[in-house]
């Protein structure tokens, strides 16, 4: 398979045509970006940690029967993914109280909620991806019944999977982001990436934050934190 | 039954104890507060238009068989209520896209919305009142499950019936907010006030707000647009 011309620049990730119709090749940029693009930066090699993290996470998934987009990895940068549109959804999953959560509802940081909660927020940058209901969803036509009933479901069974996997390795699995695409023929699927940019990962016994926070509240140094996961996630880095 | 001493002073409205003591009465200011009290102004006339309309409101709603805690209008700014615990939610239905919608979406104001819809509302004026899911509600122990449900049920049936009364009077019930509350027996009713302040209302034929917007947007005199919704209603304010 050959990497074509250019489709999209994202924020994170650049997505390129392939010589295969219903794949497509992306490449993870060492761009970080928060707070709605208002806070930026290039940190060098971000993009090889968050593929590999991605990879990793993408085919523990598999293992468990959850089918994504992820096809293969194929370069420290790279993957191959299935073409699929992305429905205009950012799917949070939460299981202890963090971030917009905390300054939303005043449940202060680092409480376990009673139960794991789903958000679903619009993606939709000069909006600010805006928290929505349902019922907005329903009302903009971003998803069907259907496919949010297909979304949750998946959700659920994903953060089964992650939070136990996490676990094993000393790693709360605060809160997540899930975005979801169909292919050509409709089919719905887990989509994007799954990394410490779209996780809140805190180290289970001192809590410390493996993750964007790190970034967004100035922590300390990003790949270091990016790199301990990948290290206990069983690290590919190492030998590559 | 005698007026004792005050209980509490909202925004709007002031709460005194009664020698009844499942009833309060309920005084209407003339404040005029926005943007979550960031915008404040006194308007003579105000506090009796909505006592006014509210007693309109909830005895039109309690011959179509809405239960409130509304009891009788005893002043031209004065009204009594069931003593209730009021639910912390405002509890907003949405007709036609306009205000937070709009911002939140990005549909246009004055679009009709394919159906109505409910949001819930955190009442914590800290937070800033903000928009929160059926979860949030549950993880939060706002309202029980059976609870929101009555109050969407209800809420349902107080648009239907605001709905048509207001187009027998030329006006279009864009959106309203409602609170509920519950008695010592844990009885859920509708409570607080329904007026222009809670409503937005938009003449039929051109679109002119009658509603709090005059105020938030600086549109005009707010009393003369009240009036017109209380004159259209049937008007207590001329003969009194």
């Amino acid at each position: 398979m050959e990497k074509l011309e250019q489709l999209y620049e994202g924020k994170a990730k650049r997505i390129y045509r392939t010589t295969d119709e219903e794949v497509v090749w992306v490449s993870y940029k060492d761009s970080a970006t928060a707070f709605n693009g208002e806070k930026k930066a290039e940190i060098a090699g971000k993009g090889r940690l968050n593929n590999e993290i991605s990879s990793i996470l993408f085919e523990l998934l598999k293992e468990k029967g959850i089918e994504s987009h992820f096809v293969k990895r194929v370069s420290e940068t790279e993957q191959l993914v299935k073409k699929v549109t992305i429905i205009p959804l950012e799917v949070v999953v939460r299981n202890i109280a963090a971030g917009s959560l905390s300054k939303r509802t005043g449940i202060p940081e680092g409480q376990i909620l009673p139960r794991t909660i789903i958000e679903f927020y619009y993606k939709n940058d000069d909006l600010g991806d805006p928290l929505i209901t349902e019922e907005h969803i329903d009302i903009m036509n971003l998803a069907s019944k259907e496919q949010l009933n297909q979304i949750t479901e998946q959700a659920i069974q994903i953060n089964e999977v992650l939070t136990s996997y996490f676990a094993q390795k000393n790693v709360k699995l605060v809160d997540f982001k899930l975005e979801f695409g169909t292919d050509a023929n409709g089919h719905l699927m887990l989509a994007d990436e799954i990394s410490p940019d779209t996780c809140r990962l805190w180290d289970a016994e001192t809590n410390e934050k493996l993750d964007k926070d790190v970034f967004r509240r100035e922590l300390g140094s990003l790949t270091d934190a990016y790199e301990k996961i990948l290290q206990r996630l069983g690290g590919l880095s190492c030998t590559k």
